[in-house]
């Protein structure tokens, strides 16, 4: 009999990785100007610029739906559209904070496979969407989340295709990298080649979910787009004064490959997960696992036994159920969970 | 001769609390449900609601900007108007972000001294305001900073004036309670006494200039405004996933008296430094200093001494100068600055 | 040969009906308080409550889209959700003024039939819509287009299913009425019928597309939320000084059932060149035609030779053309739309 | 006896000038396209550059309200702040419309003579805002209201000099120009002199005050803050589909110097007003009458009196009153209120 329960809800219901909170102690020395006037912060800037190798901008902001609304508010007009998938976060999960803090920003959904935009349903939607006529909001950028919210990973000539359609039509491409880390193990690229060298303008650049606590970032790449940000995250109430103790997470999240062995064991935890259910009856995987989510089909009864079972899990639908593995999602967790399954695929 | 730079700037060049930060660490274990369904931030509940005993909600949010902003937006309609001192951060620091959030909301300045609300003068501008008149932004809220912007501190008696003027004119009572420990542990009240008890509807609850790092809160007391503040904190992008190092921070922070001690130490060091330059011809200072913070008024020439000679500070004017203690600000800091200022009254 | 030009490219495009000029150039006497306070508008108030057989307040407002964005923003929280067809005017041809004006109000499209909400998809998204979570937008307006964006009508019946649905979970049911006066003269109900006796709150009263010129209105059924609009009008630059301009155009509107006559003579313009083309093989109707729009699917090469041959129209996608009667659209203009329709069927 | 209404309150309690009404009437044969793209509003924008004297362009627009909030919305970025006087419209009666718009755009008054801005005081504003600090809203527009609020007309040269100023700051020159007609015909001056030549960027012309009913313009100097500004119109609702029957009226207000002729009627009758009012003991112009507007102040009992008489007119205080003439007030009006001032100085 199983009895603990077993956590599968979320990336961040986890814990903060030992070294992010060895950096906040650690920093807890002296005095330092706030507001991001800090040597920390202007620090974490080369390292940034190093990691992704070219000058960048980096702002540590308390959260993701800060980074994604921001991110798409400080670089639009107020008269735009911005192009996701119906999967999207900002579609879905941020109580439209992207259209708040746009100023009516207008969140366009297109249809793609595995919460992934389309390059071509992009032109298309781009061609059709009246630039130039005041009565329709002007594209203005692409948001690509990477991982998707189904678990697929975006490549490099994917994100380079979109990106091409977006400057063709003058548009800002922003990344949602909740869980860039995820997509980085995963293919086994440079953050440079993903994102800039792909056509990325910005990024939100998440490292709560794996392994952080308190801050992610936006980091900019397109030079021009960088002089306004400040303005919009200070009248948004989203730099801190005692901005050190954020960036020091940063610091310590890129530190010696810290994200990417990160990112690669939970990656690894729904690999592991995905291959066993495949042999499962009666389970399905309904979306390639490249990062560490798993969306799991099952009838409706065999959820609802995997539930009772203690199996901690967010539905998608009656039969759809969502598992994320964290950084320290243990083996033997994944195996009662599998264990669990096969169980539930054999109830009423 | 004296060389190292005295750091006099702001209570958020400071350091966190080192039981602060032990908090931080010590939550750092198992899983938890994010956006503050979490064990830590129920508690948290609780404790607050001991604190000022009475039923509270607790909203931790990562900056003071965004407890003032969205408290004041959350409890008022897109046609407000709210009054404050012109020397309120509201009004001159935050990017004008209460406007932002609220739609509109018109910052309204009404003189007063020491940067304290005026009852009488809150009366007349109500009164000529134009209720109900579609052309006028309508009288929504009052804005109480405490400790003042200038460093004073409201009494109770004040804020309950204050409070009954509002709430004859169906107006919410904010207080950005920035520095709210300082204002408790000069006036010795306790947290119920100058907030609910005295008419205050809504708190800013500063926690990082008094040895935080990464979060206040927004305290609610009216049960009538709470139920929007949610909606309105997600579509910002201020609820952390990660929510429980955030709650766990201020529960080290208001326990064991923690905030009460903390504010003791910084209010005792501008008590000091203010007793001294009193007796220092050719140094003045503006306002009763009840709080951690001494405006000086020097000669120019004075001040740039001062500055020349390291002393680290912000200038309000040519001939004034703001002077903020932090909680570790030690003696022979303030010691060392009282030299200076010494010597800087003799020169050219 | 065809020589001139036929418009049917819109409803606006026609000219105002002479009783409203006259109305206008009658009311310039005398002086009159502005901002509303006029005695015409005073008797407007009376003369549509009569018309809707009880008390509802009126709000003439310069446009539609003006009235369709605050009416649903000044009756929204700013954190939700307003329902509408994919095709609905707020959803395609406004740059998002609802969005804008609801502070991040969200568009939400749900298909349905012929430019129409379905009562089973819509219940189903507000059960799928995360009710008290922060993270959605919550539920809180539906809108129906009246005549629909394809040219159809609700039926009284089809209005109450669906403000039932609203009401059950606490939305407002909004209806975009630009051609409310179309939807009447086809259904022969009464205005209290189709409007507050099936559930409808808030009603943009179209007047323009039908022989107005320059005024609309917003009229509110739901005295709970009728107190702030006034507010958000005038914030929105949206109260005329000289207001009795206005009232009198849309008394002039309503007075002898003028609106009727109007709007049945574009009806039948349309119902007679749906009739013809009906008959026409290589022509085919898309949805029923029961106000004055008809939506006319033909090969691309005849949409081209229609446009060459001298008809003005809108392309609603390479097969899919909007043909728009006015009330001044002529019997003779009709005949040779057909003609010119029938010959291009007949082009390469 | 005196029995008769004396009408003072505003110059939109009006009647509009017969030329503008008969161009309604006018305008109304065959068909037009929609929002802005007939045959008139282009011919308007040939009329009002000509009238300009170089290149403009022009947008009717239903209130002066709507000129004045999108003229600074669409030209400034929601982190900006805007300098006008304390008395001016948009910070005293617009329900804080430019706030709105412009995303928390924070209107910030400036002391000065008249209701006008002093170059001084606005140079030591800027000077003193904290121009690259994000904590800051940054200085990015003045507003001048000609006339002022107080009836005064500002000359060419100090437009110019504050235009200077904000040039010289990179700030946009905005003139409030309701009562745009009442200046020229005081000065003398061409438009062109006392608009661009002078430094204004954009300009609410105002015509529904002087004769106008339903439509106001905003006319663009400055080639380079023209391209957005459609789109925040049609955004805000701010398009009328049948804008031909907007821009005739304006066509009628320019023709033949209409506008200059009714604002010398008004103009006069004020000077009137004033010159007998000036005779009167117990009674005091408060500012220069160069306008349509008499600031009148009074004893409160002789203002009570006033009103008691049947003198229609608002009051500014206890001691002050503002009296209007409309461009069809009459000799016999003036010299009614005359006597009737007479009496009210001699009352208990």
């Amino acid at each position: 009999m199983i009895n603990a329960q077993l956590e599968f809800r979320s990336d961040n219901c986890g814990r903060a990785a030992p070294e992010i909170l060895d950096a906040i102690v650690r920093c807890n020395a002296g005095t330092a100007l706030g507001y991001g006037a800090d040597d920390l912060t202007t620090t974490l800037q080369d390292q940034m610029s190093a990691l992704f190798e070219r000058s960048v901008r980096v702002f540590p902001i308390p959260t993701g739906t800060g980074a994604n609304a921001l991110a798409l508010a400080s670089t639009t007009t107020p008269f735009s559209a911005v192009y996701c998938s119906p999967e999207s976060h900002i579609n879905t999960s941020e109580c439209n904070a992207a259209g708040f803090f746009g100023g009516g920003l207008k969140v366009t959904a297109l249809s793609g496979k595995y919460g992934k935009l389309d390059p071509t349903a992009l032109a298309d939607a781009v061609r059709s969407a009246g630039k130039g006529m005041v009565h329709k909001s002007q594209p203005a950028a692409i948001n690509l989340v990477q991982a998707t919210d189904l678990g697929a990973v975006y490549t490099c000539d994917e994100v380079a295709q979109l990106g091409a359609v977006a400057k063709a039509h003058e548009m800002i491409t922003h990344m949602d990298g909740a869980r860039f880390a995820n997509a980085i193990a995963h293919l086994g690229c440079t953050p440079a080649e993903l994102t800039w060298k792909s056509g990325v303008d910005i990024l939100s650049f998440g490292v709560t979910k794996n392994g952080g606590l308190l801050s992610d970032a936006i980091v900019v790449f397109n030079e021009k787009i960088a002089s306004n940000i400040g303005f919009h995250l200070r009248r948004a109430g989203m730099i801190w004064s005692k901005m050190r103790f954020a960036s020091a997470q940063i610091q310590a999240y890129i530190k010696d490959d810290l994200w990417i062995r990160l990112a690669s064991q939970s990656n690894a935890a729904a690999t592991a997960l995905a291959q066993s259910i495949q042999r499962i009856e009666g389970a399905r995987i309904i979306a390639p696992v490249q990062a560490n989510e798993v969306f799991l089909a099952m009838r409706p009864e065999a959820l609802d036994q995997l539930a009772s079972d203690g199996v901690l899990f967010y539905r998608r639908g009656p039969e759809l159920a969502r598992l994320v593995c964290r950084w320290d999602t243990a083996e033997s967790e994944v195996k009662q969970l599998v264990k669990l399954i096969e169980k539930a695929t054999l109830s009423a």
